[in-house]
């Protein structure tokens, strides 16, 4: 699991200059994953939070409990942020122990974040954050009120700013072990794993509507 | 999913003075994870990298390609890192958006991690990061050689360390709703998720050894 062994890796680049599947393909992690890293600089160490985020167009956005406290020190300036979005897609088993390895999928993005100071972003984006458990949930529950909404925080993230990086990167595919190796008698190939729902514990007694989280389906 | 849902946080404090079932429970959230969240430093902006980790007694062991490249500079000096595992249990779906939630546990160190410089040392640690993808994997494989082992970089983050912090958090339960919403109609209760492996994918023509990925069976 050494320095070197990546199927394919792009290179960080503008998130504006890439085409469109590559586009899709951040995308695609960004809404796939639950839960984000989110990194940020306090006092010279870093910090590294998880906490649920959701894109809306060309914008990251996180909210969150302990993340809060840190992130709403940044107001009124923007605040350097490092969220990392990643995905485990496999156990990779190759035939020498150095090229063992991981197939994932991962967007880094660097960028400044700002405070999203406005009722109607907020609580879009809130709506949003709902609706990342389950299609439509957001119009299936009592929504927030204005003391809610103005206890909550929310961090934007613009993935098409001049002044932000967005790296995708990802390993796919088969061991790829030494020519020399291929003749060992070990087991080698590759364990996909995922994350998957489990049965649903109500704490009610009417039935589960449709359309949960699906990412997990 | 705004601030102070969280049904239980334990505060950061000395991974000394905790008692054996607050190490046991930070042990399993170290065990069970494959891939950890590194933070670090770099020219005053955070940067955030996924990687997979192993504990062997009170150390928590990185390496790894990216991180690699960015975590040798470290060297001679001990660097400082923020190291986050976290393993997502739930969806927790409230009756009120607010109180959406999700179970977790997660594992935040700071520390200042060294690097490893003894072949005995990165030897075991090597062994024990292939061992993370299945049980006896490090002997059912070829051994790194001489090269091999130089050519990787192993950092080491001592948890009982002075200058060590190690805070567990973690969400368990159903949903908890505001008195005033406990009679209204929508669906509520959590969602179970966790990571599961697939068919595995063989590249050759052996059976598969038995005993892989514990955490995932």
């Amino acid at each position: 699991m050494p320095a070197g062994q990546y199927g394919h890796v792009l290179r960080p680049s503008r998130y504006a200059e890439r085409v469109n599947d590559d586009r899709a393909a951040i995308h695609a992690v960004l809404d796939e994953a639950l839960v984000c890293h989110v990194g940020l600089v306090v006092a010279g160490r870093p910090h590294v939070i998880p906490t649920l985020h959701v894109r809306v167009r060309d914008s990251l956005y996180i909210h969150g409990s302990t993340a809060a406290r840190l992130l709403v020190s940044a107001r009124p300036a923007p605040l350097p942020l490092c969220v990392t979005v990643s995905l485990l897609d496999g156990l990779v088993l190759a035939r020498s122990a150095f090229h063992h390895s991981l197939n994932y999928r991962s967007v880094v993005i660097h960028g400044d974040a700002r405070l999203v100071d406005t009722v109607e972003e907020k609580t879009q984006v809130l709506a949003a954050l709902v609706d990342r458990v389950g299609v439509g949930r957001s119009q299936q529950c009592r929504p927030p009120t204005s003391r809610e909404l103005a206890a909550t925080a929310v961090l934007a993230l613009s993935l098409d700013d001049e002044s932000t990086d967005v790296a995708l990167k990802r390993r796919t595919g088969p061991p790829s072990d030494d020519e020399a190796d291929l003749t060992l008698d070990y087991w080698t190939g590759v364990v996909p794993v995922r994350l998957t729902a489990g049965t649903p514990q109500p704490a009610c007694d009417i039935p589960l509507p449709g359309g949960l989280a699906p990412s997990l389906t």
